[in-house]
């Protein structure tokens, strides 16, 4: 094969997307690496959106994978008990639960973050007996019509073909200006009997919004969103599929805000090797579900379960931790030397850990940033309403050398859309 | 670990629903069989619910699979172009789609039964600008809102927790009585502007209905609906997903029909190997999606492309479907013959193909049946909204020794509980 | 004001339509007479739809209306006790309801029939704590949304500019053909657990359907449909909007049923001089309404009391009633005469009471007949999907020798027709 | 009759509410003034929620009134033309529209508010064809499900028994507080392609908010509402039900503020003398309904078009208008002297015209008033979703000495209660 699209061009229909930000055909990859068909090096600052945070094809989860099939390990085998999925629920339980002092019970809802976005849903529902459900502006849950009626992006909305129904959206933290606390304004709807708003059965959100731009909640505002759901009996159920797995520092992006979700959606990252996989994580409380009230074939994706497992034993030494937050201020530096020096941008960093990136008020600059850098073989996306933010978003585990050579990609990147933009706006 | 289901009532949600069917906790498998932690060997007749019609770890997919895996083949890839896809999308055509003088673009809608419904709804709705979507009585399509909408059975539709929109439900074939042509009544009402139903944009069905009860539309009913659907331009959606792939005899279980769905829904067995996977087929003429307007983190399942690749080779021999029959004709005379032999049982026979069963109108008999045979190393399950049918789901390509080997074990526990009934009612 | 319909093209809606069908300025009405500006004199088949069941201006009612006036009664009172209020619940409660053995709590929704239609929805929903709604195939009950989503017709739903929902549509009495009961399909998908059907919080329905074509249900159907009602815990609400207050012969049109719904909805012709008013009629242990959940500001329209009032005076003596049948059978007695004369209409009668017509298979014909009656001077209206039903609603108390008079317009009306259909169809 | 309520109690429904405010048998009315059974006389500070702008049984309507009937006028005709009806429309654009400068078509959507605010919606919804109408926290327009949906009180949502669609509640003026100005919100919503909320069809509001609590929206952000609905082709739909025909001092609310709506709905007072009736002006270009699209029993009620007819005349003489701006200032003088009075009440005035009243933060303050100003023989209404507000609605040509009367009575209940909360709380 050579490295022609045309095979995708005539037999993939046009709702494919990357392959066209990305128009190479890629082959092989390691760690932090791809390499299309001609053999041309990429450094991967993308990750999957959120599903490679250990890299590509790590060489503990793939040894493990590799003894699995050989030895014809359970594949598929729907809800059964297996020995994989005991191993990997020991493991989740004694090194991520146990240690953060949390109690929750392991739900398989299929093997996407849109499907656990949608079992939680209907738990929250069934438990609490409402039908609202309360978002926020700027998140993204998924594109089943469950998890798309809680999603903000107008386009990806109206791919629904129908209105969609039993959500409310309410103002992220920091939406409007400083001077709106917007759970002031959420807590104003909840109290007045006339407000047209409902107790909600649930609240669902990222504490950073992933494809919204890396809006970033504050943790002060984590706090008192889940002491008004308390005040309420409303479920508060956090999105942790992309901002999950150590993407923000620490293994659930809410625990610097101590706050304790009643249920969390994990997916991409949690299988640790790029394998379709998610969880539910709901409190014991909450687990009323009747069997089968919510099932899937490919709920039990036992090579996940093993390649999950030895991922959770990065987990195990505090310095995996301690690592990432490292990485995180080295762009955190880089990110804020970037936008002092190249003030024709007219950025300003967003989002926290290893999910940051640059939003530019100029029309197009990011993604013509985006673009640059895969000319010059670094794969980044850009996110936002408009595209307005890149976003970085290597492997939490990235080399810091690797991670040195991106910047350079990137600013080099920066460099040439500034000039080009000034010369157009001057 | 010693065969103890201690972890999954402690970690697992109450949702679980398989393992307490089948108590025992899974390792190893390979074709037709599968063993537990202490060694006992099962047959599987259930093959994960139509997700392994090749069996277990087939060797040819597993060679395959290795390899990829041992030289860093891509594992993750959202929706960019990689060797793997362009090696599917190529074999797809040459073998299965060509051959059968089909023309359809492939969309990766996510790796779910129920991601290429919701794919398949949200483009008929798109394409027709219409809302409501005509599904029938006893369909089963999935567990996210938008499919379970279009889903029958009144349990699963009640976990959603609000009432399900933008659906009309129509008798399937053969649901009330032979007086009445279920076609007949649906065309009525689309003629009658005063019915109260509008002019839908998509009918979605199963031409066997696997969830539903082994009911089974006849072929002359199919050509009939597909006429209606283009006199009035509506999409006609086959659900193949547990249908398809071989289980009824040929690839996809319209082909006898003689009709060309405007949307075809795959998954399950359509990666072979038992990986998450599916995918949307769409007439070239309606492919106006809209880049990424539909999408999903696992689309790119390439595990899962590589086993499915595969898989689709057995389709170049013609004697791979003829295989298929023959099992399939072992299957309706083993079960015409315990029919006769039980009358107690007031059994009939439904479904077609390698997906055929008895219902039994005794209450709890079909579910007795499995029990039993559960407690004698076969594994089986029940279908219909009152489990009155147990089904017969092994391999369709299962050594016929095997299939016999089944056959004894089935009859050990119908006969069993035919006696126990017997005493019980007389 | 000369008979020139200029003022109304100028400065009203587009949306008025009865006065396209009869354009011509109307002054003055009394019994089955109206004149026009030019004082044309119209024979009134029609009845205002059925709000004039008692004729135009009853001397009766009209000279209790003027005294209620120049003493200056209470006209507007909300939901205020008046004696107006008190003495109608009392002369409805002695005449109407005791001598029928019904029990009926008495609500006023909203002055019109829509109104009434969505308090009844509203109070089902309440007690059943159920969300879905069963309604007929070209049943008619309102234009606001409650309403709206029960009503069968494809043009006026879609007037309401979203999906309607909570509804679903089954097939009234003879809808298919004769081999179908339509209820033993009702109760199939309530029994069925896989039909796609929930158990509806109400059923609604007219026993004719007045705007659906004059189909009519048998007693048998209402009475097997009242007991599938009871079995399944469903509120069975009669509209009796258009074919109560006599209409059909006995004052509610379900009496010769021996049913007793538990709710009935009343409008158009309970206030008798064609005033607007509408009352809802619920069982008492359906009464939990808790104070003001439903309101309206003209629920108290005493001048329609005081003329309500007085024209319930008519049923107090049983020889009302039998007038109404002999008018009835008269009516048949014309039309069947009228479809043997004339063979090319192709006609056959539909209704019962003085709620008949004829429905002619001719394309057009129909209407026709009505726009010839009316340059003949007799106003009466089409009916069904596709207005293939003319349709005979003189009051209900004409004398016998206008109603003869009207005949004889008709028959002119239809020779004419006829005639000409044959000259263009042969 | 004596003044026993007994007979509703057992006949009426238990969600009749006025009449448990005011438990008494009313019988006759004149102007401000109501009496009861027993002959005692009421002022009536509450005229019929704003149905009764010019005071019960106007002599001068009175008069038209009776003589229409006694001449045999037509009473009811559907929507065919009537000279009564022709007469309606050329005075209200005589003496209403041309003047303002105000070019409307009139829509007869049936005669209720609720009517022409499902009328409204259903228009916006086929001009846009969007389906999402923006209404606004402790907006009141109606009880049937189209109108409900736009409503905020939580209580009379409730009532639906569904949950309700296609309805988004945006702040009102002054919702949260001085700093956040809530239309500022409301377009970031509609800037924001990630906010959830779409582009609506339209959006709906009182400028005075009649049963929300009499809150107001200051004229600029009225005009500033309306660009921001001509930016985005929204349809401003002005609901001047309640503070519509002179209630807040001009015969439009909105008159001071310079907007154009696109369309505006009127009842109430519209009709002049109480009788149902209800009216949507529309903007010639929006005029785009089918013939009977939408329709009712009861649009054409000629009784009403001629009390209305004569009840415009009083809009002939510019010192009408005058007349109730000093009475308006009379209230208000009066109010904040009672505020200044009583600081005990922690009030503050609200609304404006003659449709003010005080707030009071004290717990069942507000009622209490009520209730005892109807001890005195003052009949005033309580407003809010907590029924926090007093209301003064007397007829807008109410003579001022009776008003002077009515401050009495008020301020007696206001002084009583007053103390009896220092005595609990101190």
């Amino acid at each position: 094969m050579n490295n022609d699209l045309k095979v995708f061009d005539e037999l993939e229909s046009e709702v494919r997307s990357y392959c066209r930000s990305f128009p190479t055909i890629f082959t092989k990859a390691k760690g932090y690496k791809m390499w299309d068909v001609d053999n041309k090096e990429y450094l991967d600052f993308f990750s999957g959106a959120g599903a490679l945070n250990y890299g590509h094809n790590d060489p503990n989860m793939k040894e493990k994978l590799i003894e699995y099939i050989t030895h014809d390990g359970i594949t598929h085998s729907l809800d059964m008990a297996s020995t994989a999925k005991a191993d990997f629920l020991n493991k989740l339980n004694d090194v991520i639960l146990k240690p953060r002092d949390l109690e929750y019970k392991v739900m398989f809802p299929g093997p996407t973050g849109t499907n656990t976005v949608e079992s939680a849903l209907k738990l929250a529902r069934k438990v609490t007996k409402r039908t609202e459900v309360v978002s926020f502006t700027n998140g993204f849950h998924g594109m089943t019509i469950g998890a798309l009626s809680v999603t903000g992006n107008s386009f990806k909305r109206k791919g629904a073909g129908i209105p969609l129904h039993n959500a409310i959206t309410m103002p992220y933290d920091n939406y409007i200006d400083e001077n709106l606390d917007t759970l002031d304004y959420f807590e104003r709807y909840l109290e007045d009997g006339g407000s047209g708003v409902e107790i909600p059965a649930a609240v669902i959100l990222e504490t950073v919004q992933g494809e919204g731009g890396l809006n970033t909640a504050r943790f002060e505002w984590l706090k008192k969103l889940e002491s008004i759901c308390n005040r309420f009996d409303i479920f508060l159920i956090i999105d942790d599929v992309q901002a999950g797995v150590g993407r923000t520092g620490t293994f659930f992006s809410f625990e610097p805000a101590g706050i304790k979700p009643d249920v969390v959606c994990l997916s991409k990252s949690i299988g640790g090797y790029g394998l379709p996989f998610a969880i539910t994580l709901i409190k014991p409380e909450h687990d009323i579900w009747a069997p089968g009230e919510h099932n899937g074939t490919f709920r039990g994706n036992n090579m996940a379960f093993v390649t999950a497992t030895e991922a959770l034993r990065y987990w195990e030494d505090p310095s995996f931790e301690e690592g990432i937050k490292k990485r995180a201020d080295k762009i955190t530096t880089f990110l804020d030397g970037l936008i002092e020096k190249y003030p024709e941008m007219n950025g300003y960093r967003k989002g926290r850990g290893i999910m940051q990136g640059i939003s530019s008020d100029i029309e197009g600059f990011s993604e013509k940033v985006a673009e640059l850098a895969f000319e010059q073989g670094l794969i980044m996306e850009t996110a936002g309403a408009d595209d307005e933010v890149f976003k970085l978003f290597p492997p939490i585990n990235i080399e810091m050398e690797a991670l040195e050579q991106g910047f350079k990609k990137i600013e080099a990147a920066v460099e040439a859309v500034a000039k080009e933009k000034e010369l157009v706006t001057s």
